[in-house]
């Protein structure tokens, strides 16, 4: 790949084509707003003019709302040899372009799995989309050259691909990342009404269930608009189970002995359930969550502190494979839980506490 | 309080026992298995002998089906000057005892907040209440004595004391934490049946989600069998909510244009409430969530770096003041998002781009 054109510079678009003219693919930058365009071209990621002829990929970054009217008048005015759109839905943007009866072999449905706390194009970077599943949707009508334009954009941003059916994804990001949103709101709307007292009890649990409850209503509307079916199949699914889940709290209330320990059953099995279904969700690089050792150590709130303990467990050795830093109510101290490798939990004990650092058993 | 007498050495015992032995009380330890009190009194935690006369204060610490039980004998045998309970649900056990005509002026019910992912007087250790809420709930029968003793046991372990009405304390751990218990469980149990491909496709936001998903059943089994009807209220209401939403995607499928609109603003009524509720989510030191800055680093899988990053953060005088560390999927490499207050952020980010690490905008 030598050129390509990128439409719409936002967080999306801005950084793959960062990634791109960083990697000396010569880059055209398009955005319904031309400031955008010229901020985008300000920041390194190729030229807000028009390229002189057909590029070799047009990479559509717009709006699930607005991308197949953007792929159709790309590939009108003959703008690439192929095109590709990055919108978090799959399966409603091909339906639409099929709609309207064109030649669809030069396109392939992509998406890029990456975070994005913050959105436009000063938020972008080249490494936006280091080390995250890209999906590829191609049909039996994509072009191979198409398909191998958008693995080597793929490589190029340093993303791993992911082919999917464009159906399937949309079912399985209405599993994976919907779901989980809408019911993350849902639990944290429950707070609103609460007592001031109720509300200081609240530990780590329900601080991790309800972070992503902090996200933009807008934004979510629009992703959720895209992909109203699938994400209300898998909800009426947790429905389901919820009812279940309530008939069998009722029947621990019972006077009854046997129907309690029905409801005790009812309990158990959701929580083996869920269990069984968090096993599934990979850990570290995509792998099935490492049985990590905790070593759990008491800090005060000065800083340097958390750099005291990186620094001495680095000097004892040990690779420090995740961290959470748990909160103190009403004083200044937190504490800190250090996941490590099962083997090196003892030592890691060990050295901090000789550099006096207090450790929960 | 110069001796007390914990019954029960599991985790919660355990760690009281340890945190007043530390403190100079004389500590009698006592278990239905007395190997379990002999192994807490080999940790530091006081004597298994038995008192030779009533102590200052009997702590009751076993499992809430027993709570009632272990309280009225002790009360009967006349133990100690004082008792109490920390049993994680309040209403139950006190309704238990009333049955049973004791006089209750001796004995106050409470319930520290804190977190066990593992059990037993092994997994104990004297801080394991630094810092965190535990809930008292004294009647107008409670001796004012009584209720001191409490709240100097709960100094003496260094947590925060918080006075409640037992069936208030009840709804609110309802709510904080049996409810995301629950709920978590329900979302990670979707993804049992979920193909391989889509699996790989999770991100941050259901990790966190269903991270307490992990939790033992069985423990969860005994919790929520003492607290089935104020959990099911709750419950319910979360399916009302959730009822609503399933109905206001299916309207967003509709070919009408006012009923998609309808659907779109249930929707967003949905996140709304989401962001009410989440904003109420004690951050920090119980503070409301401060709106940290995020500076996000690309960090290799080498020991080390972690430290390293923390000990330039630390030169540049800026402290960390929560970390989260985000995985990459199929490669080694990860990426940390540093949490400073606002004003840091730039200075931070200045201070490790020019020690050469990759920030992400």
């Amino acid at each position: 790949m030598r050129t390509a054109l990128v439409i719409g510079t936002g967080l999306i678009g801005t950084s793959a084509a960062l990634a791109l003219a960083g990697r000396g693919v010569a880059v055209h930058l398009a955005d319904h707003d031309p400031e955008r365009a010229r901020t985008a071209a300000a920041l390194g990621a190729g030229t807000d003019d028009p390229p002189e002829g057909p590029v070799d990929l047009a990479v559509v970054a717009v709006p699930p709302a607005h991308t197949a009217k953007a792929l159709a008048d790309a590939m009108g005015a003959g703008l690439a040899r192929g095109y590709l759109d990055v919108a978090s839905v799959k399966g409603g943007p091909r339906r639409e372009l099929e709609a309207l009866s064109l030649d669809l072999s030069a396109y392939i449905g992509t998406h890029p799995m990456s975070g994005k706390e913050r959105s436009g194009p000063l938020a972008a970077g080249a490494d936006l989309f280091e080390g995250r599943p890209w999906v590829l949707t191609p049909t039996r009508d994509t072009d191979t050259e198409v398909l191998n334009l958008a693995l080597e954009l793929v490589a190029l941003c340093g993303a791993v691909p992911v082919v999917m059916d464009a159906d399937a994804h949309d079912r399985a990001v209405a599993l994976v990342s919907h779901t989980p949103q809408l019911l993350s709101s849902l639990v944290a709307a429950r707070l609103r009404e609460a007592d001031e007292t109720a509300v200081r009890l609240c530990g780590q649990g329900i601080r991790d269930v309800t972070r992503i409850a902090a996200s933009d209503p807008r934004m979510w509307v629009d992703i959720l608009s895209a992909n109203p079916g699938p994400v209300a199949d898998v909800l009426a699914g947790v429905a389901a189970d919820l009812d279940e889940t309530v008939r069998a709290l009722r029947s621990l209330q019972s006077a009854d002995e046997t129907e309690r320990r029905g409801g005790a059953d009812g309990i158990q099995e959701v929580l083996r359930r869920g269990n069984e279904g968090r096993a599934r969700v990979p850990g570290k690089h995509g792998a099935a969550p490492a049985s990590y050792e905790i070593v759990a150590v008491l800090i005060g709130d000065r800083p340097g502190e958390l750099a005291r303990i990186f620094a001495d467990a680095d000097h004892a050795g040990v690779n420090i494979e995740d961290v959470r830093i748990e909160h103190a109510t009403g004083r200044q101290a937190g504490l800190v839980q250090l996941m490590v490798e099962p083997m090196a939990a003892t030592l890691l004990s060990a050295a901090l506490r000789e550099r006096g650092w207090s450790i929960r058993q």
